[in-house]
């Protein structure tokens, strides 16, 4: 190993933010100095990495001085308020909000799909949104070799996507409802939106804020962030985006139209099978097929019952499931720091 | 009040038989005599109704000796065995099993849709699926409306549709997986099937066997049984059904693409309003739209989230939600058996 650099993780306290500790020990990134950095109220925490403990400090314009890479992930208005700061001082930034995403300047990478995007940043790459990630890394091997017309998903999302609280107010509301105590719903489905509803044993279809068009900011991020990732207008995609009480590991029910002829489900599997970071576990006979509780805690993106429509030959069901806290957030971040590592692209 | 009927219930005990004795009861359907039936595992129950209590009764042939109607769900083997028996004394079969449901010579009846199919029965009419009841009975009024070209449904079901020991099983996990034990899932996601998986906080894409063609058969009845209750095989049909840790209430992201011009979000809700046994729930800006807990024990089938699709004109995706112990299953049969009285069609 050549070079080391400075990282800093901002939002280090947070659900993804302690993913991205991990993960960077565990991909063993050159890393020379770690900072961990969050707002004041979480300042002063200590967290161990490599056998040291590190205090959490403060996030501040200055706190970049020195860094080479930041990992972003702690909301949308302090990545606007910091990035900037922060490549300013010369460092380079992965973030994981949705400041940025939909910014023409602005690479929105996963690497298995166009890590060549991250050639024209400016200091700033964009992280997508995590139902995006699983969702574009399981069908690029498709459009890349048959083309892609048409999108319609179907989201079947974890709390832990809503941060750390969340995930402890299902479980919390869980415990009331099996006492037969009443609850009382304080952050989902949408933490700053006006009303909260139970999320134990039940589904809701909202994540993120609703739109002037009837679609939640979640569903225009998977349309909007698809067509930018995978550089083309002109596919169609539609999305449905529900919340349920699962902990962590975001599925996705996804039905694909393709463009060319000839593809069928053995090579639908095909495709799967050699896609980078994927991993086929479709079996019908013997009950074989992704599930959220086996994907936690695990790298890849899980594809499975995969199907061709019954009136359309070149349309395609499948459902994929990935950690939505590790491919969907810290991990997708990582790999795109390591990307641009790889091509020299860090800024120094 | 003119007529009483004999009224009997075979699977009395079940999670949809209890829910058929409230059902007849509040619907005040007009009973003479009702009879509770069951495997010989169960007979001997007590069971109140109407302030009596009922002794539950294995069922035999010679059971239905007297009884006007009859309401099956115990299992499709036993509506094999004994629905024709039933049917030789006497007796006109609403059955809530798949046994009968693709049969050519037996309606299959929502009767918001297709109450007219009653009139051609034989003494056996089949009760639609629960995840099909609920969404032919929302696109119904499209459908006469505007036409109905293709319809994608990924379904977001509840355990009690698997029964009882399904929605124990799932309570139990969920505080085993919350006090740190070991789980030992038995029943879900298909009690007859090889493997078991966890449900509690989890999301299961498999209800009832794969066939060979990598569909379940609960995607195949909700694809065959939409096209025979609308008496229209050239709708093309898609679906992915997916089993959650909710207790009561199916809930459905649907895709519809209409056969005419001229239809929009506003008109589509309009449709809803009037439609027979539907209830308008859509209002993003107030964050108004289905849920199952809501939904749960109420008649009525939830319709929300309208949007149109933003790429075709002519498609729309919605949220349905029912009771699918109720409109999925014992409130539908109790309406055919209404039905069925009201245009004197019961055999005797």
């Amino acid at each position: 190993m050549s070079k080391m650099y400075n990282v800093a993780i901002l939002g280090a306290t947070g659900a993804v933010g302690q993913q991205m500790i991990d993960t960077l020990d565990r991909l063993e990134f050159p890393i020379s100095e770690l900072k961990l950095l969050s707002s004041s109220r979480s300042a002063g925490k200590k967290i161990m990495f490599k056998g040291q403990e590190l205090t959490v400090e403060e996030a501040k314009p200055e706190s970049f001085e020195g860094v080479d890479l930041a990992l972003f992930s702690a909301g949308g208005s302090i990545s606007k308020e910091l990035a900037p700061e922060a490549v300013e001082r010369g460092a380079t930034v992965v973030d994981n909000t949705s400041a940025f995403r939909m910014d023409k300047d602005i690479p929105l990478v996963v690497p298995e799909v166009n890590a060549d995007a991250l050639k024209e940043h400016n200091g700033i790459i964009a992280n997508p949104n995590c139902s995006t990630i699983q969702m574009v890394a399981a069908m690029e091997p498709v459009r890349k070799a048959f083309g892609l017309k048409r999108v319609i998903v179907s989201t079947y999302q974890a709390v832990s996507g809503a941060g750390n609280a969340a995930v402890d107010e299902m479980y919390e509301q869980s415990q009331q409802i099996m006492n037969d105590e009443p609850i009382n719903p304080q952050i989902l489905p949408v933490g700053g939106d006006k009303k909260h509803y139970q999320i134990a044993f039940n589904a809701v279809p909202q994540i993120d804020k609703f739109q002037d068009n009837g679609y939640t900011f979640e569903e225009m991020k998977m349309i909007n962030e698809t067509k930018k990732i995978m550089s083309d207008d002109s596919i169609q995609v539609a999305a449905t985006c529900v919340r349920l009480p699962v902990e962590t590991g975001h599925s996705e029910s996804v039905y694909v139209e393709v463009e060319k002829d000839g593809l069928d489900v053995a090579g639908f599997k095909k495709l799967m099978e050699e896609a980078p970071g994927v991993t086929l576990q479709d079996d019908p006979s013997n009950q074989i097929y992704p599930l959220a509780t086996d994907a936690k805690g695990k790298d890849d993106v899980f594809v499975g019952r995969i199907r061709q429509d019954l009136d359309h030959p070149k349309g395609f069901h499948f459902w994929v499931v990935a950690d939505n806290l590790l491919k969907g957030a810290a991990l997708n971040s990582v790999q795109i720091a390591q990307s641009l590592v790889e091509q020299n692209l860090l800024k120094k």
